[in-house]
């Protein structure tokens, strides 16, 4: 009594329901886990950058992107490209300071908080999303680099929109000085 | 020094690769946290359970699907219309049972695994995708079907396919006797 479906040819698609829910079991299981919320902001941070050191030779292989050329290039690709494919949006790119290493991605609507309304009042200082940060860096690190990369709005505290700054480091040494 | 990229419609698709890292940061996370698989398991089945229960609307809404008359009709479902919205894949269903209330899901790929390769030694009872059981087991007790889901075959564990079963349950009496 079997019944086979005609196969289709998979796909890399999947709904973001799905997605979304489990990340936030993800956070509430941190939540449950660590009292503070930078320990959790952190736990979150570590969790992306191991993704993001796997996730850029899946992000390679698929875009087929040639070699960024500038900072300014490589956030265009993140917004534009990585971004749209693995969260299906595509944020708004500022440059935020005149060295132009300094850089924000800007989300008018952030699709990993579909099913959250509200931070609860204990956790005022949670960065929901910050897995992102640390996929970021991950990723960016893999491609040689270095870059500091944290949440600066964020709707679910209020803010206008959702902003992610991202700051290029220009030799490693300086990454370790400011650590 | 705002660009401001061409507004696209967003859709609900995403890359299922950021999904299947951030599942697995999940599980390894529990698995830092429980040391016997058994609480692993459970945990995950309880976070599924609270995610089938969330997800159900989200698939009722925008599945537009007629309410089923049978239990095969019901599985049927699951596998070709949920399976594919969510994770991209459609399992095949086998019917167990001359009573007719026995199922099985089977995956040939399973794309929840895609970076995993096989399960550490000291993790051999572990059911890594047991989210998906209480998934299930939430979505089907939101439309009034009460069901046991569990792995009856895992590829990870060395078997030729990955197969999920569920039984339904006839009554409610029934099911609390058995647990």
């Amino acid at each position: 009594m079997s019944r086979s479906p005609g196969r289709k040819q998979e796909n890399h698609k999947i709904s973001r329901e799905l997605f979304v829910l489990t990340y936030g079991a993800l956070v509430a299981q941190l939540c449950k886990e660590y009292e503070k919320d930078e320990d959790v902001n952190a736990c979150l941070d570590r969790m992306g950058y191991s993704i993001g050191i796997r996730l850029i030779d899946d992000f390679l292989a698929r875009s087929a992107v040639k070699k960024c050329r500038s900072y300014s290039e490589t956030v265009d690709m993140i917004a534009q490209v990585a971004f749209k494919m693995y969260l299906g949006v595509t944020p708004s790119v500022s440059c935020n300071s005149v060295t132009g290493n300094e850089f924000s991605l800007i989300l008018d609507k952030n699709p990993l908080v579909d099913f959250v309304e509200e931070l609860p009042a204990e956790r005022a200082s949670l960065c929901y999303c910050n897995l992102l940060c640390g996929v970021i860096r991950g990723a960016l690190e893999m491609v040689h680099l270095a870059a500091e990369v944290s949440f600066l709005q964020d709707r679910l505290k209020g803010d206008a929109v959702t902003e992610i700054g991202i700051t290029f480091l220009r030799k490693p040494e300086d990454r370790r000085h400011r650590r």
